[in-house]
């Protein structure tokens, strides 16, 4: 049994705690809601229950797939024992259809399919408001090696195929999502953070109805049933 | 002898003419200086004359070391027949030291080294302010092809191999500069649009005084001199 230690980290949706083991951390998810960059704040009841279930339930899917994650056991409705990482500063997103800020960036209608996934980087400062920032930017910024960035492009195409087949069977588009990776003390790159509707978006596959935080961002209503709707899909 | 036509286009800098051969425009170098995507505006008298001259030496020395361009002939002080293109529309930025929008938006200090060469890419688009723009972004939105894109790389780095090397040669630190690429009918990609203190940052390596536009985005004053300066240098 681990025992939950000191606080470490305070983010936006989660807190992160030492334990007793140096190489483990609690992840605790809370109900707080952010958007645009923290310009927006509110509260989405049982999101942190739903959130913590969500990723670990797709974590485990990712990892029988051959991906590794920081996953190691839930401890309760909102509690998760995940291996210590130190976080690459990026947020690693892959986008199969055009919408967000990617619409707004290249003037792309929301909806647009693309004619290839693609992946971009955002440098994770909320200082310079996550600026957009590429392969040739990051090594040149000594954010990340070259073998790291490979390691992260094949993690995030890898899960874009299972999450994009696993949501399809479940009537759900994958819009596009955004993860993190943690380097482990041998250096090795796994995928940390969470997978969540506060972190994807996840289209009806019939409907186009939003069923991800863009019903929060948006002022779009049925915040909540939303969360509940795709977590009870998942658990068909 | 080439015929000049009707015009086809107008920029900030210049301006394009069709001729009597399908396969040729011309181009007309302006004095006129844009800066911050068209919010300041002003004369540099003169320039026109220096950045057609220089940019076909530069062209010149290129097309020496294997870079194919779109230069054929100077024709007048602010003239010069070139190859017609269609411009892939994008702007094509290698950056050797952190400076300008690079330094701003990562929080990186101007004169920094970086530990490699960066390439990116701007689509030019003045209604979308020239976003930053990925490979797979381009490629998602059908922008270039995979193929195009990889002659676009070794272009834009073989050009910063022998512009730094040029430059340094009469004490010009070459800190970034942006080119353009042009396709031919037949497909290749070839260099295009200018090379001049309008579309590179020089330093003197010496003082690090600055020998380009900057002068005038930043209201340093001298900003003919500067001109003046870097095309003596280059007539060394």
């Amino acid at each position: 049994m681990t025992t939950k230690m000191g606080q470490l980290y305070e983010g936006k949706a989660k807190r992160v705690y030492a334990t007793d083991d140096e190489g483990r951390y609690i992840v605790e998810y809370k109900d707080d809601a952010t958007a645009f960059n923290g310009a927006k704040r509110g509260t989405i009841a049982g999101k942190g229950v739903i959130n913590n279930q969500m990723s670990n339930a797709l974590f485990k899917l990712l990892e029988s797939k051959g991906v590794r994650t920081h996953f190691l056991e839930q401890l309760s409705d909102r509690e998760t024992l995940v291996r210590a990482v130190k976080i690459v500063p990026l947020e690693i997103i892959i986008r199969n259809v055009a919408a967000g800020s990617f619409s707004k960036r290249y003037g792309v209608e929301e909806g647009q399919e693309l004619k290839c996934p693609t992946l971009e980087y955002s440098l994770k400062n909320d200082a310079l408001n996550d600026p957009l920032i590429n392969d040739s930017h990051i090594l040149a910024l000594g954010i990340a090696t070259e073998k790291e960035l490979d390691a992260i492009r094949t993690m995030a195409y890898k899960v874009n195929d299972v999450l994009k087949e696993f949501f399809a069977g479940i009537g759900v588009k994958l819009i596009d999502f955004k993860i993190e990776a943690g380097r482990l003390p041998d250096g090795e790159i796994i995928l940390a953070d969470e997978i969540s509707p506060d972190t994807c978006r996840f289209w009806d596959a019939k409907t186009n109805e939003k069923l991800d935080k863009d019903r929060f961002r948006r002022d779009l209503g049925g915040v909540e049933e939303a969360y509940h709707e795709i977590f009870s899909r998942i658990n068909q």
